[in-house]
């Protein structure tokens, strides 16, 4: 009853961060959450207790071949070579295609089975030329990045003083007189991405309530080398659509300052960037197929394989598709097949809204309780491994903590709960099922988020294979285990 | 003689630095330090030792003020007008000369005496429009900024294979055959500062003699977000001037690893850069005239006002002109007036090789025996203080150590010696003058600097606070006391 009154909880949070930032960011800053509810509620049969804890050595062989044996390396190197070879796989893009139809050879070449796409229509969103001057007081290109869904400006562009601020407080107290025409600033101060993401979202549409003829945002990181941030947003239904971009946090407090200082500033912003018709592309999707269940009570491990068009997506989300689909491979190579199947999917049109995950739900829901038994999903970063975080109720998080310990190789059994499961898999972890996202030290992660800096400089050898190793074995166990694990599934 | 047989050590590892590196970067990873010679030599007489305690209630009183009373907080204020004002200040710009103007306004208005400029020439590189995109195997566009003194290429650019090599050794091992007509990418690994840059400084020479047409090299940084970093390079005698450009970590990274799986790579690079004729721009220069000596035994707080033309060099080295300056701002408000004159000197032209320097310790070179009596220079940024960097005889050292000790108020009383001074005083400091360069916890300084990170995102308010207060009180002790600093100039 407790979980089922948290699980409510936790959806009415999710409802709450979506109308906050719109559907593009349901992803939580793990700071924000909740304490775990406690082990001391566990009451585990013994017997399943003993079970789990009979998976150390296949765990320890696991890793120890992964981390330290002939594995060791293989998934970096794996990566570096699909984003040096496509670089970065925006949505609709020939890019991400191609990446596709890359990693389904190389699953075959792994000897994954069932290796197969599955349809998902994505948006089309395209950059154009994009630039930004500030041509008074003085003359300054401002780098930019124009958010995913923005349209564009006429051709020629705009030229417009600002109105800057820092809060959409602090731009409700202005009336549309003063802010018709103008080119809005918003210049929040980071506090979290789940708190600080709604300006990028929405400041758009905000702006354009008041007739504003674009807005440019703060990137939303809390640290700054002079690179502007990506990202999706959003207009409300209804509004006029006007071109929105984010800049770089150096130019957005300049600007700022000397707003406040009472200088009149222009900004000539001028944005090709457009939306086409939707887009079909693919998820990706390999199998380890279960000795005893085949196409029911699959374990899920995934990673989007699409990205924002700046830097090459290593880490949003390269690393977390590549472990997901390594994790099969070397399980395969050592010849581990679990009593069900694990199955790798590396999902589509994730930074546009979730996309790759909507059509895989709505494609399997005929049959979805039966079909999947638990979803692992990485997004937010393949740092140094720190644990498991896990959303489903009060039984299966009782099993699944004991898993978890399982991971003390790699010193990597930190356990929390509630959480949302990752963006792909809340399809299903907001009703019910259960999942499970990769934490990690990703203290820096939102430095290069859906930046120039999202490479392989971010990526660690060693540190990959440690997140694949967890991977891989936390996959093994969840579906090798005797019992399914329990879900309360809300229809 | 100790100290004199370090001095001419030191000055042979300058060298050493100069011949690496070029004119343009002789400043030291501060790392690379040798540990101090040791305060137990020190045998200062007992009265001296106790003038210099006797300071400690005035220095409390100078960092009071300072740090917590009414002067908190203007010193990055005026930093943050100047640069959101001025922009970046490259040599030969206007924004430079408009800058300099606006100092000796300021100055005036801030009661310092005789506020004046002093004419020193400096190249007058200009950057235009650069561009470099990947061509092949697949089209990327990579960030770069051409570096000071580079040649542009022809109208449209070149269009040439890539070597890529990680090391000079590597490069060694290539014929004429192989690099003629290649444009040749350095991805050298961070070291440290003093060890890496001779790939930006002389990677265009080194590259030219075997015939590329072009290079592009590593930023000199360890740590990236996708930003270019600038600086300068200079051409050997006789060989042929090619353009040379820093491209970023990550694409520098990601062609290498390219290159080494036997792709061919190939890059279109167009650079409008062009070297113009020398300019004349100005030192700025304020003073606090001493009671006793008006215009000899002076105290020199310096920094640079000139910057990169990226970013808006708030780091480097706006933090360190604006403490120069304030200082006596500070001290001339709260109404103390040293023995001697303490002048700040605000240098031009350094970024392009020390030119503000040179032509201020030319015009000088007549009297500057008598004129001169400290220098000191803040140009490794404004972050934390430690505590000061010194130069100079063992006398001058055993002084200085005890006024170190004055600064524990703020907990910056490091002292290090022997170092390079600071790059602009260095025409002093590698003679035997005795000078002092301002230690702070600068770990991340390489991250910023000659980048378009280098802005007042980097400076934190309270902490240029108690550099203000570092350099106002240790100014005003070494301007005070009953004897000057001891000295062995070599002429």
């Amino acid at each position: 009853m407790k979980a089922y009154g948290s699980l409510v909880l936790f959806l009415g949070f999710l409802v709450l961060v979506k109308v906050q930032a719109g559907v593009l960011d349901n992803r939580i800053d793990q700071f924000e959450l909740d304490e775990s509810a406690g082990e001391e509620s566990c009451n585990l049969p013994d017997d399943l207790r003993q079970e789990i804890k009979g998976y150390q050595s296949i765990v320890n062989k696991i890793i120890g071949r992964i981390v330290d044996g002939e594995f060791a390396g293989q998934t970096w190197n794996s990566l570096a070579e699909l984003v040096d070879t496509f670089g970065a796989r925006l949505s609709g893009s020939e890019q991400l295609e191609k990446a596709i139809d890359y990693v389904v050879d190389q699953m075959q070449h792994d000897q994954l089975e069932n290796v197969h796409t599955e349809n998902a229509t994505v948006p089309h969103w395209v950059r154009g030329y994009e630039s930004a001057q500030l041509v008074a007081p003085f003359k300054k290109n401002l780098a930019l990045l124009g958010l995913g869904t923005s349209v564009g400006t006429p051709r020629g562009g705009i030229i417009a003083d600002v109105i800057a601020v820092e809060s959409f407080k602090e731009f409700e107290a202005l009336t549309v007189e003063q802010v018709k025409g103008k080119i809005v600033v918003f210049v929040p101060q980071w506090e979290s991405y789940g708190k600080t993401v709604v300006y990028r979202s929405k400041g758009a549409s905000v702006a354009s309530k008041k007739g504003a003829v674009a807005t440019l945002i703060r990137s939303v990181t809390p640290f700054s080398i002079g690179s502007p941030h990506t990202g999706g947003q959003d207009y409300d239904e209804g509004v006029k659509k006007i071109p929105s971009a984010c800049i770089t946090v150096e130019d957005a407090e300049m600007i700022l300052r000397k707003y406040r200082r009472g200088d009149r500033l222009t900004i000539h912003l001028e944005m090709e960037d457009r939306n086409l018709e939707p887009f079909v592309s693919r998820n990706t999707i390999g199998e380890l197929v279960g000795t005893t269940y085949t196409n029911s009570s699959v374990v899920v491990v995934s990673g989007h394989l699409d990205s924002w068009d700046v830097g090459v997506g290593a880490m949003d989300d390269g690393g977390g598709a590549l472990i997901s689909w390594k994790a099969l491979t070397f399980l395969k190579a050592m010849g581990l097949r679990a009593k069900r199947t694990i199955r790798a999917i590396l999902w589509t049109g994730e930074e546009e809204g979730l996309w790759g995950g909507r059509a895989y739900k709505e494609e399997h829901k005929e049959n979805e309780k039966k079909e999947f038994n638990f979803f692992f999903e990485s997004d937010i970063g393949t740092f140094e491994p720190r644990g498991l975080d896990f959303t489903g109720n009060k039984d299966a998080e009782c099993i699944f903590r004991e898993i978890v310990k399982l991971m003390s190789p790699i010193n990597a059994t930190d356990f929390e709960t509630p959480s949302d499961g990752g963006p792909d898999i809340s399809h299903w972890t907001t009703r019910g099922f259960p999942g499970a996202s990769l934490m990690n030290k990703n203290e820096k992660y939102f430095w290069f988020h859906h930046s120039a800096g999202d490479s392989m400089a971010v990526e660690d050898p060693k540190t990959l294979d440690k997140c694949a190793a967890l991977w891989a074995a936390a996959a093994y166990v969840v579906a090798d285990l005797s019992i399914s694990m329990p879900k309360d599934v809300v229809d």
